[in-house]
């Protein structure tokens, strides 16, 4: 950690900042120019980082060195993370092709709909049973009924599924149906939440946030892996910005980004990240060029009837050709996309 | 609802939309011209705002005339809404001086602080006990011995008392104990806890998220609202920007856009807003100045040492000094600061 | 200047950045801890400002101590910078009210604009002879016809006048019909315009960029200030954001920002910053209770038929209306308004 | 185009506002329902948006219906526009590689990094010689004479060479030395600046401005086409965000946006768009795979020496690298790369 004074602090204030940091068990490191004087701290910065020393009268600003995420970075675990979502790997060279409507809207639909992911090639299968929607008269979702239907379609296919979990106390419950539990981008801060998902063993899908930098949803992360879990999948799916004319921004620097800065997966999602179908299939390839884990996709056979999102989904058969150019992409960058069981069978 | 075509739409697309929106139980009206053709549809658009036409192929973008919100807005209630806080007005010209420290961390602190905002004019109290903080190593606050040391100050000085619920298991414990419940920015879009808050009957304040438009801020009011709790007020603190000198960018213009749009209160929180004590008195003047129905300031009688944003408190004396310039510009403005009960004692 | 290496870094990195330091006639302080060395360099930050020391192999990162900006620094001249502009003083107490129509659309439209501008007590003229207009294909601006009505209007108000100049090729003769030229938002990164508006020694308002930070907006001062034009207002004029019901986002707190860290005046424009004759009253206001020094607001006696920007202009009776809660609030400031001589004619 | 009228407007605003559509020669369309009347007018949009209807007391919104660019839309040319850069093609399946150091700093040193760029497979050569810089204290470029060194260095490798303009008193200077001038990001709405280029019949290279939207990068396309030259590559190169830890946030979405859009061609420069050379692989390669028409990428030999945003600068040895992941990813694309005409020699 790195104090800087402002210019022209006298030797009270030089003496009271060395003080403080004494009596927290610290050596202070002098650099004073004509003018300036900056105070160098080594040592553990998490303990520093919990005294607010920039509200010492004086000081004019506190650079911290260290990062402030430790079981999510790099240098706790060098290599890779790979996570198994039921036999499916996500994460060293493994990709996840997760596909699925955005809500469960009954079984007739959705089995539909997790046929056509299945036939084309996807490997996990998604549905939202619980929806966070912007307005209170819109579908919620078809809560445990929809669960079920999304267990029962998954065993029948042999597919992996995961769900989102937006309320700790439905945890327990979306656990018993779910191989893999979505914490969504509205939700990525929501502490008590991440709280509980890191209590179980069940594999973590944590998506950005809509205003989260890169640092934030490592930190959330850290939430996480603190309690336990270190299964856990991070998902970029682009945040609020300026430009009107898609739904969302998709940072995809921050897949290298987050590959350099932690050895946690990142998948990408570019039905969130622009809402627009006909973008999605050129974000999907960008994002495999770019190093990402894996792709979430929304598909739906009949989107104009869709309940929830229906406008941004791709049709299946848009997602068997992005699926060709996405094995074609994944072969020039040696990664391979494990078949679920249910291929095999 | 108009919806717009692409260019040269065959009449197979025209009819196909129209016949939709006639099943749907509504009446189209058509404007054609030689390349384009629009579609106008009157009537109850939360009807039609469920269907996603914008995925029928041909349909080039829908345009909503409707504000989504029905409760939150002026056209549902024309009158200012005034919450009453323990006796304190908010809103229709009354003005909530809310202050005190970010976290509540031990009796005598927080009773100290406590005399200095009451001393200077503030007629509620605040004070974290679950406190949502980016790290999990950061003080997560008192709890439940926070609550109760924050009941025992607000009885003892006559004032009431607000403090943050972050999980929807809380609420009811947090209720027993608080005057206000504010649900923080991050937890803005977090609508099951919304929902929970919404079937309490105790005033709420609602801080925008960092990424929310104000059209989402009032979305999110309205999931308050459609719970049957009218006791509701807003808070802008800022949003995520690129300007990187200050914590966030306050949005001061969301103060009379909301008051435009919306009969609800709306007040203003410098403190996290900015970040900084030095701009913290300029934007709370600014604010009163907007029309704001109240300032949201925190407090600390020794930054240096606070567990949580120390860095960001003003001192007493400085708050002193800003309650004076705000009665001022109160008094220009036409508005009146409720005395809290305890200063009438 | 801090220099962090990376963690680990061998003793050979260290060697290699201490001999650069060195060379470059600097003294370096090292602190090295069990991972981690930052090496402090104290002196003339420029100059070693000017090496990419970070692209150095093992260095992580550089942190500058000292501001980029000199001229414009309150480091530099700790008083009030006060700009005369025709007699009318801006800054140090004194409010700019600038007033008029967003382009000058002909003689008879500006001399009624400007009539009302003066009977509400404006104190100096706006109007835009040459526009910088999105699309090639919208009215861009009258030029020196423009220019030549808005010098005769200014003179038989007594009125001094403001205009902006686009191109460097323009500024003699801009210098010439204008008493303070202005640089728009979308040029305030036009180096070789700020270089051409230095070396002329006509007052000069300067526009914050949509994408500026508060230190760009210094660095832009700096680029006239250090041509010897020491004549400059800065300008709040609200930057892109995600909020899509207001044309941009004002950042208010820039005004008490810039005040801490430069001597120079800066006013507030909230027409362009909400584009909403709702808004920007309350904005108006906002600004002044803020600390800023002037209110730039654009008025037209027929909006609906204005050539440009028609929506967002006030109408002069509203105008009216806010100079005199303007004068109000400027009361409880402290604040002056100098009239213009027309006035005292 | 069509406007919405404010809830239970009365018929004198209907008919004040239909009186003013017949006035401009328009037939409007009435929709009108209980509460809402709508008014469709088919027709010339450029007429009616020149018009500020939106000012119009009773009249809640304006939408438009057409785009307001025209030579640069796909509606106007179907087929993808292909530009020449001395024999070079850019766009239609063909990819620009372009490669340089950021500033021209001497004779041998750019010489040593054109021969890496050409060796590596670039087939374009930049390099600048007028540098927008941030700060006035900052090296501006060589300006004529480093043109002179990118001439001959041009000249001698067979490379056609692209510089950046920043004055519209130095367009006629530059196009007398390159082959391609660039309008850097800051000057994307320096509209004279664009007329200037316009009047040339030099390929021009627009990048994307800060702040500016994908609709805002066409319209600065129009003014370069409305003055009659076609050769145009428009080039993303990130936007700014609150996220700290890359420079700009690259927007790759508009990558297949604009080409959904335009028939222009769009290369990305991953290195200002990052900042980060460890990211620029990552993102060049999601470039090509998002359809992108080339890649820009800054090299420099000794980036700790460079004069400007060394830090920045990939390595020769990583450019190459890069270029043979590109060749790769090219192939799958079904795009091709033109070698310069000194590679043939």
């Amino acid at each position: 950690m790195i104090i800087v004074l402002k210019p022209n602090s006298g030797q009270d204030v030089v003496d009271h900042v060395v003080e403080r940091i004494k009596e927290l068990g610290f050596t202070p490191h002098l650099s004073q120019g004509v003018a300036r004087t900056i105070i160098g701290v080594i040592g553990d910065e998490e303990k520093l980082r919990a005294e607010p020393l920039q509200a010492i009268e004086g000081v004019e600003s506190v650079v911290p060195i260290m990062k402030a995420y430790k079981l999510a970075s790099r240098d706790f675990r060098a290599a890779d993370t790979v996570v198994e979502v039921k036999g499916v790997r996500v994460g060293g060279g493994h990709l996840a092709m997760i596909a699925g409507p955005c809500a469960i809207e009954g079984e007739p639909v959705f089995n539909e709909i997790a046929d056509a992911a299945r036939d084309a090639g996807a490997n996990i299968l998604r549905g939202g049973a619980f929806k966070p929607r912007t307005s209170p008269y819109s579908f919620q979702g078809m809560g445990e009924d929809g669960l079920k239907i999304l267990k029962a379609t998954g065993d029948r296919l042999g597919m992996p599924v995961v769900t989102e979990v937006m309320d700790p106390r439905q945890t327990d419950l979306v656990v018993r149906y779910s191989d893999m539990i979505q914490i969504g981008a509205r939700n990525m801060q929501n502490f008590d939440l991440l709280k509980e998902v890191g209590r179980t063993r069940t594999p973590v899908l944590l998506k950005r946030g809509l205003a989260a930098t890169v640092k934030d949803v490592l930190m959330s992360a850290e939430y996480v892996l603190s309690q336990g879990n270190t299964q856990l999948i991070l998902c970029e799916r682009g945040v609020r910005s300026f430009e009107d004319s898609t739904r969302n921004m998709l940072d995809l620097s921050s897949v290298p980004n987050v590959k350099g800065l932690s050895h946690l997966p990142i998948i990408v999602d570019p039905s969130h990240a622009t809402g627009r179908p006909d973008l999605i299939p050129s974000m999907a390839r960008a994002a495999v060029a770019a190093g990402a884990d894996g792709v979430h996709v929304e598909i739906h056979t009949c989107p104009e009837k869709a309940l929830s999102d229906g406008p941004q989904a791709l049709l299946p058969a848009a997602y068997q050709r992005l699926m060709d150019e996405i094995r074609a992409l994944a072969e020039v960058m040696g990664k391979t996309i494990d078949a679920c069981e249910g291929v095999h069978a």
